[in-house]
């Protein structure tokens, strides 16, 4: 098998803005997406300068994936400084005030906030926000001025990127030492290349496996109601030149009774302390069925993902969206429940592979 | 709970051509059923005086659940018995030539086995095509001409539909008894009105149970890849004016963890021997859902649908359908798995509802 990693896009990246960006002026900050709603018929970059952009962006779902828009949140922090500098040039704030240097505070947590609530489930956007914030306060402290901010700010978004790349590697290797050759694995939603700044977490482990000639296919749960599975898992699978089947949700026990099925992966979007994990709706049942037919189920994410701060599923919010993402236009007299994630009790997990090794789901603190 | 039962559409009926049915000549033979594929959004109501219509009808779902496609072969039948007689009385067949009845039973032979096969899992269609080429025989034997034999399977044709809805009716009672006060209940794919002659089997329990004043809520899965639960389901209960709430299949694991669900009610479309039950695909997950929470599961479905020559789940053919129903335009490099059943065992299921009352899966073939 042939694989064609590289061909796989770019997620999501920090630039300064280059000539063919214009009329984005020079040197300008610019994050830089791939819009996911529109894959994988269209695959189109959007160039965002303004951080309301990016939260609009991390809320209908141009850039998700627990992993990348941790890494959008630093972005748009960093755009949110770049405007409150430009009030300061502007003459609006002056970096020498202690005023002022009060209301760039001021306006950036107002903006943080905004920022890390576009989305409640993923722990990753939050935790990203306040280490950038955090970084904003350091560097404030120092008086350095405006500008060192924004550089600090560009650089650590640079490196999270650099860092996620890593750890996600890390993850494919460790997962994919837990795959036989021949192994037909099954997938839920996206925790690939387009839910990460490149690579993927659960399809990180099928990027590394199949490198190591240990893959015989995919099955991608086409995952309603936004169909990540079926948009962008098996889009980039493709991609890679990895043998891929759509299914739709419900054929998934079908599949695993015929003995299709070796192993699943799935992502995550927060890990409780005690294992619990969140992610996107749908990996719950997925859960239930593997256990059923004896097939291994491992969560793949970061530790990042993990937050000590949630004791058990219970601590752990899970976002509801419209209900015209199920059904439009409505039918009358017809309600539409749409909970965007639901939480799988550690109990149903084989085992969680993260960057710094695999845990057993009740002992996932001790890798944190 | 002020209900609206007789607000359902009449899903099936094979009448004679009124004068508002132009062109169609007056007392015609016409099978008259509402396009499923149309619904929610629209309410149209075909008529078809070609049994090759009447296939195509079936094989694109315009009708569609195992009883209603019963009829709609007996129907189907009947039209082509309409047409070998025009060719008598065009000279092309005599009815009181040996060699003319031997090409008309040719004729409907053929026509009959492009009937039973239009789809292959659900058994009421054989069964049905099987009773109505029956009745053709001891007509023929008889002599009365071809005339009778339209006119007997108009009969058996009306006389369907009658039982179909008898037979529904008990099976609501049955199962209603089984469903405590204040039920919640999850439902997969259209059991309903629109999958029989009228009232339905899952759902004609839950119209039972809720004439009853027993329901609470309904929790509808969308059903991919056709949306039946999301198009006939949720449409029909709401006509009913009955609490319904539209859920994606992915959802149903979560709804269930919360607590929300009380009992699971579906259909079948080919019960085998020893009650493993297939019906339309992810019917299998619910079942196992259920089986991990503790919930009852019921399959409701009319002894017809047991089929005795199959011992079990090995002996049930399930049909694939196109790609294209899943995923549309294609995605280069993306197969597509599009099983249109699955089965679900025998122990996965508490109890099987039929019109002679209630079975556990195992003594299924006591009750037929």
């Amino acid at each position: 098998m042939r694989l064609d990693i590289d061909n796989l896009p770019r997620t999501i990246d920090l630039v300064r803005a280059t000539p063919d960006m214009a009329p984005i002026p020079e040197g300008d900050l610019v994050l830089r997406i791939i819009d996911q709603t529109l894959l994988p018929y269209e695959e189109k970059y959007l160039f965002i300068t303004d951080w309301r952009d990016a939260i609009e962006a991390i809320k209908v779902l141009r850039v998700r994936g627990a992993p990348a828009i941790g890494v959008a949140g630093a972005a748009a922090v960093a755009l949110a400084a770049v405007e409150a500098r430009s009030k300061t040039l502007s003459g609006e704030l002056d970096a020498n005030s202690a005023a002022d240097i009060e209301n760039f505070r001021t306006f950036m947590d107002e903006a943080a906030e905004q920022i890390a609530t576009a989305r409640p489930t993923a722990v990753n956007l939050q935790h990203m926000v306040d280490v950038a914030m955090q970084l904003v306060a350091e560097e404030l402290a120092t008086g350095d001025g405006l500008d060192v901010v924004v550089d600090r700010l560009y650089e650590l978004t640079k490196q999270l990127i650099v860092e996620d790349e890593n750890s996600n590697r890390a993850m494919g290797e460790f997962g994919a030492a837990l795959l036989k050759p021949g192994s037909r694995v099954l997938t839920h939603c996206n925790a690939g290349s387009l839910a990460t700044a490149f690579y993927g977490t659960a399809l990180g482990v099928i990027y590394a496996a199949a490198e190591a000639g240990k893959i015989e296919m995919v099955y991608a749960d086409e995952t309603r109601p936004l169909c990540q599975g079926a948009r962008l898992t098996a889009f980039e699978l493709a991609k890679a030149s990895i043998p891929v089947t759509l299914i739709c949700d419900d054929m998934a026990a079908s599949v695993m009774a015929q003995g299709l099925v070796d192993a699943v992966c799935v992502g995550a979007d927060r890990i409780a302390a005690n294992g619990d994990t969140a992610n996107k709706i749908g990996t719950l049942g997925v859960a239930i069925l593997a256990s059923h037919f004896g097939i291994p189920f491992y969560v793949v994410a970061p530790t990042t993902t993990v937050d000590l701060n949630a004791k058990d599923a219970r601590d752990i919010p899970i976002e509801e969206r419209a209900a015209a993402e199920v059904q439009d236009p409505p039918v009358e007299g017809v309600a539409v429940y749409n909970p965007a994630f639901d939480v799988t009790p550690a109990e149903l997990i084989t085992a969680i592979i993260t960057e710094r090794g695999i845990a057993e789901p009740a002992e996932i603190a001790a890798l944190v």
